[in-house]
């Protein structure tokens, strides 16, 4: 029952090693049966190389743990909030990778300077407000969760998988768990470049919209003409 | 027919991977067997794991395809029109490495600050201008051709065999598609140096003509004396 | 005798060499049997390559050799200052990490710019003084220890485990000889992190008190609530 | 007759591609035997899977091949230079490893600070002058190996085993080929840590001389006391 669901998760987390996003037990990785509203995820502190299908936990939307003899990862609530809150996404990835944390510690958007950030995200990667203490103090992953929430109130998700967490780092989703692992990793190239053009050229403005547009939509609009599915 | 080109233009395009220069479907390599126009190129979004030769599309320098299931790479008329202008090129090389785009996003030309550069490229890395919204809407990947191309309108462009998209990243070419390849990954190293170096001295000009022409001619000149093939 | 401390200490060197964390004979580790008094640590100048449990040297605490036929590291001095003083350490570890290097020599302490930091050190990573001529002139090995010691006269050392030797580089320490080399691992990336972070917004802040207290307490409080085990 | 030199040359050369130090063809390493006067080198543009002992060309010090079918580096003519005014050295190396270069290329001396440096080299890396268009045109690598023995008029050489030829590169030297290997791997570490160090504090001042006498003279001096065969 949810074996498939937990060995696609499993996958997934195990990725983020194979990738060099993560170290020790660092990061993690969820996914959503949405029909039945069943979360798996990675267990808390345990390091990848232990990592098997069968430690990932399931819980419901609300927290109950279904399935599992070890804890979930403590970042489960900011998973949750997520899934309870956008719609189409099925599968969650937080990493603490080098240049998306950068960035997420100095407290900046990472604007859109090139087409290998308009390929994959359409727009600048958001940054959350800064959580107040008492936010901190109690339910913080909650609150995590919901201040991402937050800044997404006039965006569209699935177009801008990514979020900076102010003083933390980058949450990332897709369809999948592998897609919002996908987009954790381009997220990191993304946010490496960017850092090296702005130390380059500080005053290097986002590329045109227009440009934007273009390869957003080639690969990810109505009428894709990247790769070998599209409408003809 | 034209496996031998195939052939040639998988493993230029393995190499990309190989020397980390992409990830996932990231990058494209083309060749051109000249006496017949054709031009072999990899098809759009297939991972480097599943690429073989039997994959790589063949098709003449219009457009058409002439052998292959799968759509070639989205980037297909920029590689047809640089092969249509520059008549010496054998291979044409796309990727999103991360220095060498890092420059492109900066909209920066890659000044030649050393001997490394002057080896492999006779003056500085080009910058094309940025397309106009007109010429982005339409004909897009056409245009990014016709923008390269008249930026070395006064350039030869076996000597300076790369180029910066602007706000999009590296093109480079030459005699065979494994030496396009070569070029880019030398051009990487090219621009990871030259981006230190004006971190440390912002204000460090150019070496002198004689020393560019002296490590590039003593490679590439009619008198070269590098290597083991030399006029004696 | 004292075969598993030898063991344990010689596992842990083999570590830094894994984790890129030192070249060629660079770097050391050590452990302690506190019941005992005895200090286990890798011999001078020898390549990790050839690194064997019955290489490592067994020493008192004030440094007369037990057993070994090799010098002790060159730095035993001060890992024997930091058991003196350090009560509740179990081993220690000295690398020349490139980025915790780097904050060493700038003579900067590390300040906490995000949650990476918070969930491992609880605040700055400490800088040392300089050590004054006659202080390296005659014991400098011990004075490098005695430095440390003074630095952290008002800090709990298993609350930061880190310091960074002015113009030296960092030493770290913990429960274990493999917590010792833990420390140091996280360290490289938060010190890496914090570089970026500091040269992409010069004018960062460290991150309020509220969100380093719920960081590292989660995981190190007496009510730590990440990983498998943990007060119900 | 001399296999055992050009073993020796031959392995030192590969480690320049182990240790990641270069690509494709670049860098080269020479050994001498002193009591008869030959160079071992390796040839002028072979890539390193290729690269045998019996491919090493052996010349004598004035150029004159000895043995070798193939064309020696294009690099010789410094490496004889070198041989021939820094008595005590027994191998030359040259890369074009990214750091070292940067610093070259920003026409920089490296400064020492901190002990990683101080262990290995007795003073900044020297960086050599410009060389005038004169010296380019004619006998170039001969003027380059000049300019560095110009540059070391009051240095020496083997306290001082590396140089950065300006807009160039680094040369390192030491008493066998292997040695000259790794002050090149060592220099690479401490052009970045440098790099960095002056990013992040531009106003850093090089360390006391007693600290740099302490370090290099522990390891090099008389009465060294670093690694396992010491004066005692």
């Amino acid at each position: 029952m949810y074996d498939e669901l937990r060995e696609e998760v499993c996958k997934a987390n195990l990725k983020l090693k194979e990738q060099g996003l993560v170290i020790y037990s660092w990061g993690n990785v969820s996914g959503i049966d949405r029909p039945n509203g069943v979360v798996a995820i990675k267990p808390s502190g345990i390091s990848y190389n232990e990592l098997m299908a069968d430690k990932i936990v399931l819980l419901d939307l609300e927290g109950k743990i279904l399935k599992g003899d070890l804890h979930p990862s403590s970042d489960t609530p900011t998973h949750l909030e997520l899934y309870r809150q956008f719609e189409g996404i099925g599968g969650v990835c937080h990493t603490h990778s080098i240049y998306a944390t950068i960035w997420a510690q100095a407290c900046r958007e990472i604007p859109c300077l090139g087409t290998t950030h308009a390929d994959n995200y359409y727009g600048s990667i958001p940054l959350t407000e800064e959580l107040q203490d008492s936010e901190i103090r109690s339910d913080y992953e909650l609150n995590t969760g919901k201040v991402i929430v937050r800044r997404f109130k006039d965006l569209d998700p699935l177009k801008q998988p990514a979020v900076l967490a102010a003083n933390h780092g980058p949450f990332t989703w897709g369809k999948s768990p592998g897609k919002a692992v996908e987009n954790a990793v381009v997220l990191e190239q993304v946010a490496k470049m960017a850092f090296g053009t702005l130390l380059l050229n500080p005053d290097q403005k986002p590329i045109l919209q227009a440009l934007l547009d273009k390869h957003f939509l080639r690969k990810h609009g109505t009428d894709a003409y990247y790769g070998q599915t599209r409408q003809e």
